[in-house]
C-alpha cells in the first residue's frame, strides 16, 4: 500500500467542495464533502477547502504527491490563480495554488474544471490512448477542453475550448453568454428541460406524460432517456435532435482544428446510444471529407466523481 | 547586392503558375507566369514548374536560399506531397518538394496555400508582430490559416483551419463542401456576385444598376464597393451583411482558440472599411466577454502577389 501514488482531487463547486484521495489508476480511496460557503467570500471559501482537506487527510498514513484543484471561473493554471469564478460573490483574483501549497507544503495545480475533466479523460480515461482529443462535458452548461500532443491547449490567456458557445446559428436561440445559436442553448440541461416542457402539451401520446405523471416538476433527462429506451417516439426524436445540434457544433471544431477524437461526459451524456449515435452521425455528415473516417465520438470514462478524478488528475500530469 | 537573401516563391494555380524572385524583405524582383497545363495531368504540371522557375533564373546571378511552392490540395508540409489538389485531373499524390529539389539542388518546401498566405502575413505583412493569429483570405474559397506561437497549427494531419467550413447556420444555405450554412457559402465570390444578381431587380433605386448599365454580366466586388463608396444604402447593407457572418464565424474560431488576432486578405477583403467595421463589430458582438477588449481585426499587407510572396515565406520560415 506504502508504494502506491496518491493524489488530492478538489471540485470546487458553488454549494459544495468534493474532494478525494485519488491513487495513480483513479480509484478514489476516500471522499468527503464540505460546503462551499460561496456567499461568504473567497477567504471563506479557501478556508473551507483547507479545512476539507485536512478532514480527508486525518489519518492518512500514505504520503500525497500533491493537490489538484478544478475551479471554475478563468484560471491562469501557471500562476495557480482564479478569477471571477460565476456563483463566488466577490472573488476578483485568487492566489488559490500559492494559498494551498503554503498550508500543506505539497505541490498545488489549479485548472479550469472543464479543462480538469479533460485531463482526467487523458491520465485515466478514453483519452488514455489518444494524442489529441475533444472533451465535451453535457450540463447545466457545456465545457470543453482540448488536448494537444497530450497537453491542455488554452490558446493566448487560458481561455480557449468555449466550444460550447460556438453558434450553429447566428440567428438563433438567445444564449446567456450573449450571442446567439450557442451550442449550449440548445443542450444545456435547463434548456432541454425547458424545451420537452413546452412540446410536451403537444405530444399527448407520448410515454413521458405517463412517466411523470403528468406532473412536470420531476422531469428531467434520466425519464426523457428512459422514455426513448421503451420507444418513445417523441422521446428518441428529441434526443437524436440534441444528438445531430451537438454534432453540428462538432463538425466546427474539428474542420478548425483537426481533431477528431471526441469524448463527452456529462449528465446529458446519459442518453447513452441514441444520443452517441446522432452525435456521430451528425458530426461525420458535416465535416470536411477528409476527416469523414477519422471521426470517434467515445463517451467520458470518468462518471460519478468526474470532478474529483480530473482535479487529482492534474498532479499525475504536471508531475 | 550580393549580401541579400533571396527565395523563389511558386503560386501553383489551376490555371497558371506564377513565379517570383523574393527578398527578405517581401520584395519581388523579378516574377514570371507559365501555364499549369493542369489537364495534362501531374507530370506536365511538374514540368512547367520546373521551366518556369529555370525562367525566372535566367541571368539570375545572386544566389538563391530555397523554392517555397504554395498549392491547392492537401498537404503534408513534413513530406513536401501535393493530394488531390481541386482541378488538377489525375492528381493522387504528388512528391513535389523532392523532385523540385533534385532538379535545382536547393531546399523545396511546399505548404497548403491558405497556410502559405498566412505565413506570408507572418515573415513580411500584418502579423510579422503577433505570436498568435487566425488569417482568412477571402476569394471565390475562404481559405484559413492559424498561427500559434509563430508556427502553423496544422493538426493532426495538417488538415486545420478550415474556418471557411464552419457553419454559421446549420439549417443554411448549401456548401460545395457538402455541408449547410458554412461561411464560405454566403461570402465566398461567386455567391456573392448570384446573391446580388437575385437581389438587384428588387432594388432599382440602387448606384448598382447605372454602375454595370444594368447589364449584369461585368458585375464584380469592386462595384458593389464603388457603390458603397457613393454611400450606395444597397451596396452598404450588403457588405455589412457579408461581414457580420464573417465576424460570426470568426466569433467560433476564436471561442474555440483563444486567439484574437484576426487578419483578413483576399479580393472580397477589398471591400475595405464598410467590410472591416462590420467583420469587427460582429466578432466582438459573438465573442466571450473576456476576449472582447483583444479582439483586432487587420487587413492582410501582401495584396496583389500574396501568392508569390506566401511561398517564398516559406523558405525564410523554414531555414
Amino acid at each position: 500500500m506504502s508504494k502506491s501514488k496518491y493524489a488530492v482531487g478538489v471540485d470546487l463547486g458553488g454549494t459544495s467542495i468534493k474532494i478525494g484521495l485519488v491513487n495513480k489508476e483513479g480509484k478514489i480511496v476516500k471522499k468527503i464533502s464540505v460546503d462551499s460557503n460561496a456567499q461568504n467570500g473567497p477567504d471563506e471559501v479557501v478556508s473551507q477547502i483547507k479545512k476539507g482537506i485536512k478532514l480527508l487527510l486525518k489519518n492518512i498514513k500514505d504520503k500525497v504527491e500533491g493537490i489538484g484543484i478544478g475551479s471554475p471561473g478563468t484560471v491562469d493554471s501557471q500562476k495557480g490563480t482564479v478569477e471571477n469564478p460565476p456563483n463566488f460573490p466577490g472573488w476578483i483574483k485568487v492566489h488559490l495554488a500559492k494559498s494551498i501549497k503554503k498550508e500543506f507544503g505539497v505541490d498545488c495545480f489549479v485548472e479550469n474544471d472543464a479543462n480538469a475533466a479533460a485531463i482526467g479523460e487523458l491520465i485515466y480515461g478514453s483519452g488514455k490512448k489518444f494524442d489529441n482529443f475533444i472533451m465535451i462535458t453535457l450540463g447545466t452548461g457545456v465545457g470543453s477542453g482540448i488536448i494537444i500532443n497530450k497537453k491542455i491547449y488554452g490558446g493566448e490567456t487560458g481561455g480557449a475550448g468555449e466550444i460550447g458557445h460556438t453558434t450553429i446559428d447566428h440567428n438563433g436561440a438567445q444564449c446567456k453568454c450573449g450571442s446567439k445559436g450557442c451550442i449550449e442553448a440548445y443542450v444545456g440541461n435547463n434548456y432541454i428541460i425547458k424545451r420537452v416542457k413546452e412540446e410536451l402539451p403537444l405530444q399527448p401520446d407520448s410515454l413521458i406524460n405517463r412517466l411523470i405523471e403528468n406532473d412536470m416538476s420531476p422531469l428531467t433527462p434520466k425519464i426523457i432517456h428512459e422514455a426513448a429506451l421503451q420507444n418513445d417516439t417523441y422521446a428518441i426524436s428529441f434526443i437524436v435532435d440534441i444528438g445531430t445540434k451537438i454534432g453540428h457544433g462538432l463538425a466546427n471544431a474539428i474542420n478548425t482544428l483537426d481533431i477528431t477524437n471526441i469524448i463527452i461526459g456529462g449528465g446529458v451524456a446519459g442518453f447513452g446510444d441514441i444520443l452517441f449515435n446522432a452525435i456521430r452521425e451528425a458530426t461525420v455528415d458535416r465535416v470536411m471529407i477528409p476527416f469523414k473516417p477519422r471521426v470517434k465520438v467515445k463517451p467520458a470514462k470518468l462518471k460519478n466523481d468526474a470532478g474529483i478524478k480530473g482535479a487529482s488528475a492534474l498532479v499525475f500530469y504536471k508531475s
